[in-house]
């Protein structure tokens, strides 16, 4: 089968490689239908990940139909249409007991990390019965791939952990693909005002249009005063990181009032300074998150029932075989505006 | 000043009566603007709540302009424009303490009830800090009246008590106004499905106009299983008891999915049959609440933010000098389709 | 195998069975070292529970040493010492996945009721990896059939649904084993009173040194202004029902405060009466539950941290072979004081 | 009256001034029976904080006999014993009504800092109604000073947003007063283990007489190994920083387990260091908090209900005459051993 492979910093093939198969009574192998691109991609393809060795097929997002099923698999069967979870899980260990699956001894981030993953024909996903989700009739895959990674990570580490609520101000900072997830799943909660900010006025208008109700793009510095300014001098209840570097950290941390969270969804490659000295007295919350996908199921009720339409989020289409070019255009948004790109296997 | 009278069972009056004066350092004398009718003032007039005596002036809803404070008030002064919460809080108490403003040892529901209410020309209202609200700029003053109590209601008793979450199932018993409330606030939470069952297809028909996604007339029995033919056999993970009666309580015992919320809003006058012989394994809570109107300042927020219309509930406009053809329309809703009536004084 | 058998409402019998085999991949055979008897075995032998066949081997506690495992199990091997939970969970279906085990699709309480249970010198566990627990090095064993069903059956309809806080009023309405369980397990949240109320005086005093702060006999028909005496006149923010009849639940509707909240634990054969005409403004929750046993993991922390003992509740020893005897003793418990029983397969 | 005075850095003087004076019709004049010395009254001697100008009365702790109220003021009248909350509310601003009385807009941590304080024989509370409280008859008076700020210090910004729970592990980084508060909390919701870290082998003593189930001398560098060989390599659930300066913030985010919490106590005077490349995908929360003073009436049922000893902490008295012994035995806690003083005045 085709399959877009990692080999060492800076190098990828798209390659020929044999059909996985099953290897434990509790997986399945699911024939890639519709598969996508992660920022992790990139920051796996630059050298950052070292945990992803080299050979391995890369992708943890997808939608496909099963293939074949482990004989201990009961909730699924060949010819099943399934969405797949960035995450896998066991179900059984004390961390998947209390939904955090991203932690799962046995399983969380593996796919397209330390075992194969699903920019290829077929995958084998282990642990299948609590890593995969059926697929409503009449739903649109393309909706749902959405669904494998970005929406729940937007929703869990940002919009839950953020506790979002009715009238309460959000901030977010970063109106990437990620940034967008979060701003589309805060309106879950009917939030009085959400604040986007970036430096890319093209991200700040697609903002708008997905429901910001103000944008400010911050590469002037002023954009705690802007923020201040729409707020009472109060600051947000409820701030979303979504870049991931120290610049955006501390930008929250001026951003968010008394009493409010930061809810971290950014990837850090880096300490931060952490201003205890004037935050320790403010009553704030700081979270952080790798997404556990444990809220797939509530997120399939809502796209069903048209509360949230996940294909805005859809800027691209590509075939496996042109992957190559999908990642050229993924990999330069700025230039392409892409935000999620569709692979079609 | 004119207003409006409870003169025993069965007997009303709109009568002449002095300007109320401050008697205690934390009153505010509120000049009326509008005010409305609420159904327990109708049970009033009955004779149904006997704590309320002869010779007391109806009504617990309004918005005005602040006449005179006492001494103690610090947060409003004359010419103030200002909500009036039916609840009167002190702020000091235990139960005020935690929010439960409506079990306030000094306050509670005493406007229109145990004092002088609202349906005249003027109030005064005891512990005003806490239980009036800056009316915010620009803001539609018939809108407002609706957060005096009805939208709190809908809200605290049935949504925040039912635990409302994105994608879950919510079936409201009652499409009065009150029902009409939880349907409106329900929406804060993206609910997947709103069932909405009534006696009376009008309301049915309002109900969709205002977001119910199902309607059921139970008039024919069936209604537990047309709702479980809506929800896969589950029922539903939040049922709102918006009626009061035995019958009504009875079908949301049927209604409920296990793990599920019955949140009772409905003034119920004789008690109910409660089924744990088949409820006792089920996993489910049921809760009652009087109004705390403790979510004024959030519901001003959804209200200034467009998240929701309260105007939707308004179906009528009298003059306080009509104020008995307001009751005579209000008492009358099956006929004339009204829901909630706006009374300018 | 000996096993102890419910042949129809009635009989029971001691019986020669064949050994349970190994049916489905994720089963496990235990040999069964310790188990004892629930007051719904003697509901089953009534023949109250027509879901248990005559035939059946009763019996839902217990702990003893894993015999064998099916394919798909991987957390228990062949000699581990394992805790055996009375509900069976497959950890993948919709109610698992929110530790709802007691609702499990395919398990929730089967054991003793629809499958043969622990009443025996082996017993087949479904769902092994979710339903069995390793018992820690250097534990009471006959504490630990406490953690079967009765102390999480406490804990979790009780105390948790019940909201046990510091300093906190609790009111507890049977003083049998499941309220004394409830009783040991209310004190993890230090409240400020609890108040145990029975008919026996032995309970009573049992109650009193599980740490009760104060007991009242309820025979005198004035149990409600003595818990008012103790409260100043405030009732409990926290009352469990543990018997499951309706005078002891009208009760519970007269000692709850408001903002408080009723756990019931009681399994009831018969509606009762719900005074919504007084309860419907006190802002109460009335909750039910069948146990989950998803804190079994939490509960095996307390009791290594020598938080509880377990063994209190324990007043008798038998052999399996003297089962008979041990129904006898737990059945008339008035006169034999009995509390819970160890059967010694 | 004799009054214990900041005047400037470095500089304090034990003074006569005139008797306080009710100012606002909320206020009380309390006649000061005990008070006690708070580490943060050093930080204002040492010049380390700014908003406390030269000429203020110092203490923001004691327990008193009413001398007059003013007008407003309701629950509160002369001869009433007191015991006075280190934290003013007005219980109307929009903090106050969400129980953030730390950031009340008119009071807060006002006293012995913005205003004249409770070193003294004679102290103004603003706010009266929400910022004193009964003290119950029969209480020990010196047992209520500690909760005027330390225990609800412990509690609420270490316990409370540590979501201490049955059974889990608690670590607590500094076993001065405010450490030792939150360890004698922690006990309310029987963790499985609290972990006392410290580098005064004194206190770490001190610690396990008050219920540390272990103590770890962190003067080796080797706290992180030993706190992972108590844990099972897994950490601790809740980490409690009760110390305040960059190290041992760095040791909690060592020592927190995935999914668990870093409640933050511990004033600080500079940045610090956030290993957010670690700590970004591992499901974590950082708190911080002024203290709220809102579970007084909770701490206060607590130890009524002897749950609690406060007194513990009390190693020394001291009359307000000899203020300057008790700053001076107070200052050097390393040599003289001292917890908690009491000044009697």
């Amino acid at each position: 089968m085709k399959a877009f492979i990692y080999d060492g910093p800076g190098k990828t093939a798209l390659e020929d490689r044999p059909k996985p198969e099953i290897t434990a009574p509790t997986d399945a192998i699911v024939r890639i239908t519709k598969t996508t691109i992660c920022g992790t991609d990139l920051h796996i393809i630059k050298g950052d990940v070292p945990s992803c060795e080299p050979g391995r097929i890369l992708g943890h997002e997808g939608v496909g139909i099963i293939d074949s099923v482990g004989p201990a698999v009961t909730s699924f069967k060949k010819g099943d249409h399934v969405l797949i979870s960035c995450i896998s899980a066991c179900g059984k260990c004390d961390y998947c007991r209390r939904q955090m699956y991203s932690h799962c001894t046995t399983g969380g981030w593996i796919l397209g990390h330390r075992i194969d993953g699903t920019q290829a024909e077929y995958v084998r996903t282990p642990h299948a019965d609590l890593s995969l989700y059926h697929i409503p009739k009449g739903s649109d895959e393309e909706a749902l791939v959405m669904l494998s990674d970005i929406l729940p990570t937007g929703f869990e580490c940002g919009v839950l952990n953020g506790k979002v609520s009715p009238g309460s101000v959000v901030a977010i900072v970063g109106a990437g693909p990620i940034g967008l997830a979060a701003l589309l799943t805060a309106q879950f909660y009917a939030p009085g005002q959400i604040i986007m900010i970036d430096l890319d006025d093209n991200r700040l208008e697609v903002a708008k249009t997905f429901g910001a109700t103000a944008t400010v793009n911050s590469a002037d510095g002023k954009a705690v005063k802007a923020v201040m300014d729409l707020t009472d001098k109060r600051g947000a209840d409820c701030v979303i990181e979504a870049v991931g570097i120290p610049a955006t950290f501390a930008l929250c941390q001026e951003l968010v009032s008394p009493g409010g969270i930061i809810a971290n969804i950014g990837v850090h490659g880096a300490k931060v300074d952490l201003h205890l000295e004037t935050l320790w007295d403010r009553n704030i919350a700081i979270t952080t998150r790798l997404v556990d996908t444990a809220t797939i199921p509530m997120l399939l009720k809502t796209v069903v029932a048209r509360k949230i339409d996940p294909t805005r989020l859809i800027t691209h289409h590509f075939a496996l075989t042109d992957i190559l070019a999908a990642y050229e255009t993924f990999g330069n948004a700025a230039k392409t505006k892409a935000l999620k790109v569709i692979i079609s296997a």
